[in-house]
């Protein structure tokens, strides 16, 4: 109630002072705190459920917070649902898909030509109008050319890099991925920035957390508003963890990798509250996508879920959702909200007294009535593969219009996104259209997508009245975006970052090929 | 320390009595509380990651006690795990099996002619040494002839039934259920005991409730220590709720059975703290074997273990635990310990003061140290179906000499234990022996047994050389008792029970044509 009211204040003081009428001794919006996971998996807190319960700081973090068991990403695949957070859009309008295929899953690894198009307003440019300074740590995969680059989009400061940390390569073949400080590339993965495939050994989360816990001091040594998205990459393959973590956890070497996160994030809420910012800083865990059960079978869990990562099924779209601002969310809370990664970005506003642009459509919704006075709003989830709706959530009914987990042809080679959940009829291998009549399930009887409505019962008729005009509506005014994943081209990798030849690291590209990206699932 | 150091004064006076020197004023042993489910699942708890989080009391009770993420029963199916809660010991030695087939599930049905021995000494007559009162409400389970009557085997008191709550029948070709309070019948289920399978709806839990609440304020009142075992059924099939609980739950009826059930174990919680007398009062919540996901498909949730009840898979025999008393286990503690349900009594009678029976093999522990100190204890986990050694767990490493679901000839006609988890070559329609290569699987790592071990690993022959002399000399040291669930016979039901007269309720049993029980899985 009082936040909302001090967000309420905050809007009317920047209006004063834009009209020349601004006091001074304002008080300041709260900072904002993103803590964004790779392929993390509802399952992996203890406070999901992770039989090991590994995870005290977090748990400690929703005990002090809100936990949001119904939170959704915006596609079960890394870039997208990225685009998605920083815009509070759905990735079929800001162009983060593919047409090459149908149904497709599509990012941006090295040869990718596409990015975040200039049309888009990120998050950290809209900020600046509250003056908020805005840092991203770790992988922004948001495109990786030099237009695409986060301090184009807003951001002041970065560090990481702009795609997975997959290698190592030869640099000849293909480059390995660079590390950036703010404009320019400081070396590479598994050169400067070594990551030992063999131990699992990196030190990249605690240069991260450095990383962060430097940038809170000087902002708040500033007393500026800061914006810090904290997106790391441990729990995405190759999974990795620092020497003290390696070993220590019961669930193997991604079990190392959560524990060090964890570990993390217990120390940067300890220094909000040592820097006495606790109560003036919102934070807000989550991750891109599910867990990732294919790259690595026995890392990451969804939980009570049906597959993982790359699909539309609740294993690859359920996401942990912890938010925490000590003094204004209410302890101990459980919020059953349908809430998207999206509202994020819509959240992130209304924090800083700003409104969503009006000039475009924005699928996120503002959740500070939620999260302070405990509000349900209804409101639909969509699951995307590429430009092909999949399924859409309304309520408790989830009616899947297209089933699909990846080929035969690869399932064959052994590539399952779903292993030991095989649901005859659900988890198919080639697309299985339901358009006319929808796979409807009840997610709160049924959160594993294993007993399909009778499309006999009335419960089914009641569900699908609820769904269809929902569906209708959206595919109606659904304007895409121009798909940004369908070209590839090796001539476009991080060859020559800047930077690099105060490193001497420049690579000679070759030659420019555009090609069609193959999206095999 | 100091719940052990009175449990030890405890055991001094209890010998300066019988020798004739005992104190007056001697400080009283806590009552003891057993919560004990029926197929409740291990993910059927909002603290064991229930998505729909509907267990407020429950997770409660956890945050003010101790979570076993790692809590066994001795058998798949309730009879057997009953009757090990009450002796300590594995069904295997208590005869609480069948060897009518290979590696069958027997319980006790009406027709059953055995129950549990009279040789067996059971928790209730043990605590009577130390002074206690017993009653038990709900189901017993372990033989409903005259002499396996729970008066006759310690419980001074009993409100419910000896078998499940199956029906209605016809009381012609079989008699419904009879309800008892303490030796004689009080009624019948489905007549004075109704419950509606179409609406779902039965008052039993609130009867049961009703029971627990008196005779704890009556024992209370009495300054006697008691011991209550509750013994509820709401959620075995036909899950039944009454009415103000009725379609209340996310989760359907199965989610209105929990939430009747977690209502009335916060009133049962709060009667002892009204009492005054929570920190005298231990209380330990736990289930007889993991959600039926077969006769309930979108009922129970076994988290993500491996299939449900029936299977000797973490999802058949991992259950929901905690442990409550106030003033000496710490709050909001998590024990990896692994636990099983036979550590009730070991810890029941330590708590009494009381040492269990040397005369033959116990195999629960006790859990105070684990409780009070933080003590964990290496001990191995036993699964088996009837007389069958199907997997052993030691430490994360689980083997399993047997898999099997069951027959192909069920799941064909749609009998499955495992609905959606088929692993290939792991939950098998025929049985499948691996005693020379068992199937391992690192618990940690999997908990969902999907990957096992590569039997060419050094992990695996580390695990195997940890296992193997662990089996060994379980089997070598085993002393099989007499089979109870071999022999059924229409003649022995509940056709006449004791107090049936008063009732005008006796029925006339048929001839008796003993025949070797059909045990399909």
């Amino acid at each position: 109630m009082a936040a909302v009211a001090a967000a309420t204040r905050w809007r009317l003081l920047l209006v004063l002072s834009a009209a020349g009428l601004g006091a001074t001794g304002a008080p300041q919006p709260p900072n904002i705190l993103l803590l964004l996971m790779d392929d993390m998996g509802w399952g992996d807190l203890g406070v999901y459920g992770e039989p090991s319960r590994e995870t005290p700081n977090l748990d400690r973090m929703a005990a002090e917070g809100m936990l949001f068991p119904n939170f959704y990403t915006a596609n079960p695949l890394c870039s997208p649902s990225r685009a998605a957070l920083l815009t509070g859009r759905l990735p079929i309008r800001s162009g983060f898909y593919t047409t090459n295929g149908h149904a497709r899953n599509a990012y941006t690894p090295q040869e990718i030509v596409g990015g975040i198009p200039d049309s888009e307003l990120l998050l950290p440019e809209l900020l600046k109008e509250a003056g908020y300074t805005s840092k991203i740590v770790g992988k922004w995969h948001l495109g990786h050319r030099p237009q695409f680059h986060p301090l184009k989009h807003g951001f002041d400061e970065w560090f990481g890099s702009p795609n997975c940390h997959f290698g190592p390569y030869d640099n000849k073949a293909r480059p390995n991925i660079p590390v950036y400080r703010d404009w320019e590339m400081v070396g590479r993965f598994y050169e400067e920035f070594p990551i030992n495939l063999k131990t699992g050994e990196a030190n990249l989360t605690q240069i991260y957390l450095q990383e962060a816990l430097d940038f809170i001091k000087r902002q708040q040594a500033a007393r500026r508003p800061f914006f810090l998205h904290w997106a790391i990459d441990a729990t995405h393959a190759p999974v990795y963890a620092s020497r003290p973590f390696l070993g220590t956890s019961q669930r193997g070497r991604y079990g190392d990798a959560v524990r060090e996160i964890d570990d993390s994030v217990g120390k940067i809420l300890h220094l909000l509250r040592d820097l006495s910012i606790a109560e003036n800083t919102f934070v807000f865990f989550t991750s891109d996508n599910g867990a990732a059960l294919i790259s690595a079978p026995r890392q990451g869990s969804n939980g009570p879920f049906l597959c993982g990562k790359q699909t539309t099924f609740e294993g690859g779209m359920r996401e942990p959702a912890i938010a925490w601002w000590p003094g204004h969310i209410p302890a101990g809370q459980v919020s059953h909200q349908l809430g998207s990664i999206m509202d994020l970005f819509t959240t992130s506003l209304s924090l800083a007294g700003l409104e969503p642009p009006r000039d475009r459509a924005i699928d996120g919704l503002d959740l500070l009535p939620t999260m302070l006075q405990g509000r349900l709003t209804d409101r639909p989830v969509f699951y995307y593969r590429g430009n092909t709706l999949m399924a859409v959530t309304r309520g408790q009914y989830k009616a899947h219009f297209w089933t699909w987990t990846n080929s035969w042809e690869e399932f064959r080679q052994g590539v399952d996104f779903c292993p030991g959940q095989n649901v005859s009829g659900v988890t198919t291998h080639s697309q299985e259209e339901h358009t006319k009549l929808p796979l409807v399930f009840h997610l709160g009887r049924d959160p594993g997508e294993r007993f399909p409505l009778s499309i006999a019962s009335t419960e089914y008729l009641d569900a699908l009245r609820q769904i269809t005009p929902v569906v209708r509506q959206h595919q109606e005014a659904l304007v895409p975006g121009q798909p940004q994943l369908n070209v590839c081209n090796r001539a476009v990798m991080s060859w020559a970052p800047p930077g690099c030849e105060k490193l001497g690291k420049c690579l000679m590209p070759p030659e420019s090929v555009p090609e069609k990206c193959s999206w095999p699932h």
